[in-house]
């Protein structure tokens, strides 16, 4: 008897924001594997017995190698257990979905895929600011803001970031940022574009901060923010 | 005592989609302005005697003008009702929230944004087909494929939209798809790129389709397929 894996979106955080489907599958898993120390209140709704599985990168300690996390899929799975992979956020963007889908079709295991409310959606939601305007945002966008070893992508395409008509989305931008708005800036986007910082969002410590492109790269530049979850720059509406 | 309208992501349309929050919000709610004709497992959640308005663009019906609906919700709430304005997706990405937001502010009413599914997020999932990519897809964007008068947009970035390193999802493409996919084409996208047309995603009727921009045009512009919900193109993964 061969098992299933779920990758499950789990929203931003806040357990409220789970969907239907998602609290059923974690409700019947036999083996949850999780990014997010975070994730306490999201666990609770797993079964007592169920095997709980850390495997994100928090709290200081190494992050398990992406090729652990596949081998620990496969192996419940190959085992018979009804597995559910958590995914913060949406599953399907920047959820480093494919590396493990691609581990569990070499093995011969079924999955499913349970899409989730996304991080950006939440920020806006919680700020209320449209990610789309009518006539002034009719492009949104979606960007990482560093690549594995933590630095600014060379490969970005600044001209399509920069455009001032698109609403834009930074994931994890870490320490990047001021990199990133230079780059903008030189490609002719104003400095004072407004922008929105979103730490933590639909949990306890959130924190959204109405800002400028420019005066957000320079605090983060001086260390005067926190490492953000979330930045949104472009046209936005008040919020 | 003045009332509340929280908008609503009602997800794609599988009832299973909507968050805990959601269903919360329709079984308390006095009154539920929805869009949709097919809403009808969702709508279930609401209370008897809860009302139940329709104010979309369905079964050929003229579409209520988006100044009406907003005396509808400011009216229930400044009559004390708890108001659910329910959006299909998420309501932030091309939801028409802001002219709501807007007359709410106007007339002094408070309200939350419940985020949703996108609905591009539940067609990537349900195809199997991660919206980015660790090296090939690093940007994703969202467009919307007609202006007011059912066009295609002659303002949009068609340099960004045909960047062969990002994941484009439009949104309501209908008939302007052929118009365009010769844009893009004209800006250097090959017509070989891959392409997912998704209909109805999460329903009884959900149809998926892997196939390139240039074939989904012709196919579209010669008439044989029906009007489609949602296309994906760019660096696909196998799904």
């Amino acid at each position: 008897m061969s098992g299933f894996v779920s990758f499950v979106g789990a929203g931003p955080g806040d357990p409220e924001l789970l969907t239907v489907r998602a609290v059923g599958r974690l409700k019947t898993a036999d083996a949850v594997l999780y990014d997010d120390l975070s994730s306490g209140p999201i666990l609770a709704h797993a079964r007592p017995g169920a095997d709980l599985v850390a495997v994100g990168k928090r709290a200081g300690r190494p992050s398990p190698k992406q090729a652990h996390v596949s081998r620990l899929l496969v192996d419940y799975a190959a085992a018979g257990a009804r597995v559910v992979r958590l995914k913060s956020g949406d599953p399907t963007i920047f959820g480093r979905l494919e590396e493990e889908i691609v581990a569990l079709r070499a093995a011969g295991i079924a999955f499913e895929i349970v899409p989730g409310v996304s991080s950006a959606s939440a920020a806006a939601a919680a700020a209320s600011i449209p990610l789309t305007r009518r006539l002034t945002a009719r492009r949104l966008q979606f960007v990482t803001g560093h690549d594995t070893a933590g630095a600014l992508p060379d490969d970005l395409n600044f001209a399509a970031l920069a455009d001032p008509a698109a609403t834009t989305v930074v994931f994890m931008p870490k320490r990047s940022f001021p990199a990133l708005a230079a780059r903008l800036v030189a490609e002719g986007l104003s400095p004072d574009t407004p922008a929105l910082l979103a730490e933590d969002v639909s949990l306890a410590g959130e924190r959204l901060i109405r800002t400028t492109v420019g005066a957000l790269a320079a605090a983060l530049a001086a260390g005067r923010s926190g490492a953000p979850a979330l930045i949104v720059y472009g046209p936005l509406a008040c919020g």
